[in-house]
């Protein structure tokens, strides 16, 4: 068989693996742009689905540990609403709504016999990006040459995950190669943005920005080696984070260039709420993921942490310290990201708190130390796959790996992680000094995430404000802010690029097209923040009246 | 000037930097092999300087901080004795006792004004291996070419140990390239063991096992990457611990093969007991080093860690469960390494602990793994430096780093990576295994920290019993046990080679050359156990009766 046969037959076990009974004419319920209204216009949900699709993951864990809810009745829920996901945006890559309920059977089960849930997360239904293994299924990651293979085990966090009492039912697209901000491959094709078909679900963790934002998930499973996890949660309004190297187990995943130890790729939650977000990480943590995964450090969640937060911001007065930047001297954001940044400011501001300017420490150098890292092998990992089934490369792929760049040899690489590691070094030195002018602690820094709001589909071109952020390894969490809006967001006057891309970019940027379409904020911390740098963000959210807080 | 010029000239510095005044007769003095009497004898030292460097840190920095003790004082007689181990054992590559007295009195004039000391190691001299750069001196680390360059800055941990109010006086040899576990250089040639000059100090940090043992030093900084700490340990009768990687800091350290990540080299102490290695470990991570170094985890010491052994201790009828084994199935070690590792579990177990054989896993492939690693660039870093200068390598280059191999390309040395991820993986499932056998927690094992006692000049061969707990990444503990011994250390009867290098070493034992030499073994705990490593090595060392504990 060619690849596009191969490919082909994927494409319609996906689509056949949907119930007949939960088939939709997509068209004729949405004709217009977006497919936001389609679960309740549908008719296939009950109004008791639609609630507790509409739920937050908090609540719903609550409810399936007291028996207010049954898994079986939670999981056939996000079963139909993936359904009409991936009909509408193309989403999935492995669906599978029996499997599922059977699991969700079997915690029922457990439920009734000990009147108490299995873990944490028991009984709640999460989506998996199409890198993590789930014993018996494929993870083709959208590479036809590795369709047809069949996990024999779990990676590591399927089965942590598992052991908290999680379901799966879905495994989401992704972009060939993972190495691209869009998601777009040659066994499904294009993923969607549910709020726009014309719009970006974001990559490489596209398919669950796609999946959670359509409410056809709650939580969602993402990486990040160059914005994976963020730029999906930026252009679908969600929050997302990106704990850094050593939190979260990636062991037994599958990867693009694997083995690659520069820059870790990491994995983290995407969700609706910081609170969510905050349930996945301490879920997974209570497993001891370090027993099972040597690059996971053995540190529990620090509640410690995260209550000199509460107690900042409890002591009157606003309580925190952030920097900001707008534009990291390499690309000017399109003006709905420079009013979003200002928003954030503003309202910070109003609230009390100390918000200073923050200088981008060479981010110029950073952004093109880690383009070398990426395409360190020359592209060889990857088109070693491509080669394997003859499908061609996406065109999207040189953005990131410029695969006319040299393979590096073993002095070469080494010469790059020294200067790494010195960049490291002194923007900590950066933040010290800083921090010694101003007299107080900073606690994070806001910035863009990406340069544009959800961007229209083969445009996403520059990756820099979330990859200096992974050169560094410091913890980002992203926060939705507002909707890009052509009645305020007109086009730069004046502009003057800073440098090539910065041209290409800002031309891009047309108020029409970009309206409606979610504008977000990262919030970064040091390395391994992840209590204090969520707890940051949970208020910002708050404060935007973005996050729900019971 | 040819590099010999240059050497000669460093090596005339080093001794010029001896007051006249300190200098001795060592051959007149020290007629046998040994020169553990050179201090008494020497008449250098008065008797308060005797038991000043006779004594622990611990007992040193409580009377400096209570003003017992004057660091002027302090740091005057461990000059005196580090200028005896000098003459006797050649192990400074830098001496500045002026310097040295000068930051003494910078000390106790703030501790006269202050009334308190400047941190936790208030006035403590400490002495550092030459990788560890002091602003203003030479960090040559044995290479000709990179004499003459001096220091601009402190390294990372040099300016927190300076924080903390340690007193430098002295930087120590170590083998040209540091790959390897004995201590010769073109600089000044090689260094002794303090014991017996007819064996090495061990390496890389073997100039800091000489001082230490020589009590030149009360604590003595190493490094680590394939036993370079651990070694001069054992073969000194020293504590020593190796942390796992991102403990400790080691930024703006020099290094072989810098920007090296696939195995990294650690930093710490080496010391006469458990509670001096707390002491140096507890001071820096006071300093916050995760300010400083981006590599370092913020994880300060944990002290319920340390606290759960102890009541595992007071609970009664022992408490400890720990593995053992004697062999790792690649080298049988010597006679009195086998006899030292039973001392421990019979030790151990008349004391109630519970003790179990622990099956090495696949230490064959880690150990050829890891040799791959160091040699990744098949020498290129090593061999460039030697070619500035001209220098010839030192003939035991070539056991650890092999030329011979090939220069790795970045597929090649990700694929290596990767294999080092799944083995660390494999092994903690391997763990978790015998615990589920056992119905127990297995708190570390003990292994043998080399094949054999303190060796032989030009005969260590074989890194296997360090470099797979490198691999690992896993905490570990040298804890010395006792002394070769003639009488009952005899040659092995029936010894059948495992591997080509097990028939070298084995036939290397001579009972009578090797009479009197250090034993060791080496505590081994998961990645990031220092806490518990320690709080376990000290009882033993307590239970054998070669740890001091007040």
């Amino acid at each position: 068989m060619g690849w596009e046969e191969i490919a082909a037959d994927k494409k319609q076990r996906i689509e056949k693996s949907i119930p007949v009974e939960w088939r939709v004419d997509v068209a004729a319920l949405c004709p217009n742009d977006s497919f936001m209204d389609l679960p309740a216009k549908s008719g296939l949900l009950s109004p008791d689905e639609l609630a507790i699709t509409d739920s937050s993951a908090v609540d719903l864990v609550a409810k399936l540990a007291s028996g207010q809810l049954k898994s079986v009745d939670v999981t056939l829920a996000f079963c139909k609403r993936a359904a009409l996901a991936h009909q509408a945006v193309n989403c999935a890559l492995e669906f599978f709504p029996e499997l599922a309920l059977a699991q969700a059977k079997e915690l029922d089960d457990y439920y009734q016999k000990h009147k108490a849930p299995v873990g944490p997360l028991h009984g709640l239904p999460i989506s998996l990006k199409d890198q993590l293994r789930v014993k018996g299924l494929e993870t083709s990651m959208g590479y036809v040459a590795w369709l047809g293979k069949y996990a024999k085990e779990d990676s590591v966090l399927t089965a942590l995950l598992r052991k908290a009492g999680a379901v799966f039912y879905v495994k989401t697209s992704v972009p060939q190669s993972l190495m691209v901000c869009e998601t777009v491959n040659n066994v499904i094709g294009r993923t969607l943005n549910p709020r726009n078909k014309n719009w970006s679900c974001g990559g490489s963790s596209g398919g669950e920005g796609a999946i959670v934002a359509f409410r056809g998930g709650v939580i969602g499973v993402g990486t990040d080696i160059g914005g994976s996890i963020r730029v999906p949660s930026a252009f679908n309004f969600l929050y997302g984070i990106r704990p850094s190297h050593g939190r979260m187990p990636y062991a037994k995943m599958v990867n693009s260039m694997e083995g690659q130890e520069t820059v870790h790729s990491v994995v983290g939650p995407l969700a609706h709420s910081v609170d969510d977000l905050k349930l996945f990480v301490t879920s997974v943590l209570k497993q001891e993921p370090w027993e099972y995964d040597s690059k996971v450090i053995p540190l529990p969640w620090r509640q410690g942490e995260e209550d000199i937060v509460k107690s900042k911001l409890q002591s009157g007065g606003g309580g925190l310290t952030l920097g900001f930047y707008n534009c990291d001297g390499n690309v000017l954001p399109h003006p709905p990201i420079l009013r979003g940044v200002e928003t954030v400011v503003s309202t910070l501001k109003d609230n009390g708190h100390t918000i200073v300017p923050w200088q981008p420490y060479k981010h110029d150098f950073a952004v093109n130390l880690i383009g070398k890292i990426y395409a360190g092998d020359g592209g060889q990992d990857i088109f070693s796959v491509l080669r394997e089934s003859g499908e061609p490369a996406i065109p999207n792929i040189q953005d990131l790996v410029d695969p006319s760049l040299p393979r590096l040899d073993m002095n070469e690489i080494w010469e790059l992680q020294r200067q790494k590691w010195a960049y490291q070094c002194e923007y900590l030195e950066q933040w010290r000094l800083r921090e010694a002018e101003l007299g107080r602690e900073i606690d994070a820094f806001i910035a863009p995430m990406t340069a544009t709001a959800a961007i229209r589909h083969n445009q996403f071109r520059y990756y820099g404000y979330a990859s200096a952020i992974n050169l560094l390894d410091w913890t980002s969490v992203v926060v939705p802010v507002t909707f890009a809006d052509k009645a305020v967001d007109k086009k730069q006057t004046d502009f003057k690029p800073l440098t090539e891309i910065d041209g290409v970019v800002q031309a891009e940027y047309d108020p029409e097209a970009y309206h409606g379409a979610p504008v977000a904020v990262q919030i970064v911390g040091k390395r391994l923040t992840e209590e204090k740098t969520l707890a940051i963000a949970k208020e910002i959210g708050r404060l935007l009246g973005n996050e729900v807080t019971p």
